[in-house]
């Protein structure tokens, strides 16, 4: 694991640079607002993927910076978004970037950033990375419609929100892996390994995220319970539900549906959760995605780039433990 | 002009079936609101422009449809968003979207819109094709966001508004007409006229509009001096405010810059617009663009097409005239 993050950090440099130069090609008053989302933190998980791939597959060590942040501009551009439809306040822990500048700023600072993140993309001139881009996008853009949609409804079954999960946040993931592999000119059978690998690797990253949702505040640095106060009908919250008697759930489902619970309503919830070992258990979950992405790595060469995408997967399981 | 408006007319089933097509393939969520932008009307410009390129290099009579439309669907997703950022209350005539659907939904349709364009472009497998698509995306996002940062400023110059006019309109229908001539496989030459055309085609129908803006209510079914009420600085309101006294000047200018002008105020520097000719005026400066779009097409075939695209000038230049 220290390796891991050694590797991690020594990337980063580059990484930033290449993000910086491409929100200085922006129209100008775009730029602030990236400034400000990008500045904000953020593990540049997605362009590390991508330069992971694209070592695995071809040894080299080209410069492939550009092609990497692509997908953590996507990313950017979504939270943006996301921001504005949620109205959050705090998005990393400082004010949101609608709440620094206007609401038309940025929505159309999300669209430059996506804009010109595809505009990259398309300028590498290979249509196998503009498909998996756009692809991208499209399932991203679904996946954030189907969980608006499903904002405030406890009927959502487990499938149901997996499916919501591969596009609102997987998708992005792999098509980071992938593009790492297309980068390399990786066989077929390499780039699905690679889409194979992102997709339940990213599956994972959001299970834990929301089993990490109900825990204390002291160990996330964020309110416990944000999902359940959101309308998020997140696996820890169907398990907990299930487990209500009948009067329970329709106090329940009726409150969770008004978007009205209180800090500490949420609170006991996930003391609930927490005591019942439904966190646990979505973790469980997780876990089981994991070993989907650990087994697409099979029969590759036992490279240091080999181990490091292995142990991305320790790191996606005990985050927050 | 019959022959140019009975040649549109047998174009636009076709044209309809494939965005018919093409939003039924979205997130169902975004589907109404897709529907909502798009049965509201709206002249099918863009893929009648890309399919006229298309046959101007190639006679043959292939099914272009479903390429011809993703730059009217990049359009409607503009539209939904612009209608968002500036508040507007109707399009086309009906209400707007987001007073129909709430304010997220229809952000995120026209995220869809965007994102199922470029994915339909991008299957093509052309990469000209998805150069032709992200520049167009890039360029319209970046002349909103220049749009936006203008408002109620009185201080720009007419260069600066070109520019932001060449990014907002032009560009999008200089792509319809590149996007034609390339699924055509035109010459790099006849890929460049087609461009010129389209972009100075552009600027003259944003030009006409700016013009269009100060016409009495009777004539464009909308409310006279929109414009000005909402503090966009078109070439009507720089020639009008030239011809201001220092006074009179300062006042406009305060006015403007708040954004609270009446209908009546607003109406009556309609009045003065059109009685000192600075509407006539800037249709006389949307010719001399239409100018430079007649010049590209010269030296081509004197086809029935090219005669099409000939008259669309003259349309452009004569509307609500």
């Amino acid at each position: 694991m220290k390796k891991f993050k050694a590797s991690f950090a020594a990337e980063l440099p580059r990484i930033n640079a290449a993000l910086a130069a491409a929100v200085a090609e922006l129209p100008a008053p775009a730029r602030p607002i990236a400034r400000h989302i990008l500045d904000a933190g953020g593990k540049r998980l997605r362009p590390f993927l991508t330069l992971l791939f694209a070592r695995l597959f071809d040894a080299a060590e080209a410069d492939r910076h550009r092609l990497a942040i692509t997908l953590e501009m996507l990313h950017a551009a979504t939270l943006l978004h996301d921001d504005v439809l949620d109205n959050a306040l705090l998005r990393r822990g400082k004010p949101a970037a609608h709440t620094v500048f206007d609401v038309p700023a940025v929505i159309l600072g999300g669209d430059a950033l996506l804009s010109h993140a595809n505009a990259i993309v398309a300028s590498f001139g290979d249509t196998r990375m503009t498909r998996c881009f756009s692809e991208a996008i499209s399932s991203t853009t679904a996946g954030e419609i189907l969980e608006i949609a499903a904002r405030g409804r406890t009927g959502i079954s487990r499938q149901e929100y997996e499916n919501m999960v591969r596009g609102k946040t997987a998708w992005l993931i792999r098509a980071a892996c992938e593009m790492g592999a297309l980068a390399a000119g990786a066989s077929k059978a390499g780039v699905q390994a690679a889409a194979v690998y992102g997709e339940n690797l990213g599956m994972a990253f959001q299970l834990v995220d929301d089993a990490l949702d109900f825990a204390p505040e002291e160990i996330t640095g964020k309110p416990t319970g944000g999902d359940v106060r959101e309308g998020k009908f997140t696996p820890p919250l169907r398990l907990y539900r299930q487990s209500l008697a009948d009067k329970e759930r329709a106090a329940f489902d009726a409150a969770f549906a008004r978007g009205f619970m209180t800090e500490n309503e949420a609170a006991a919830i996930a003391r609930r959760i927490r005591q019942a070992g439904y966190d646990a258990q979505t973790r469980a979950e997780a876990q089981h995605f994991l070993h989907t992405a650990l087994a697409a790595l099979r029969g590759m060469p036992d490279t240091d780039t080999l181990s490091l995408l292995r142990d991305l997967c320790v790191y996606a399981r005990d985050r927050g433990q």
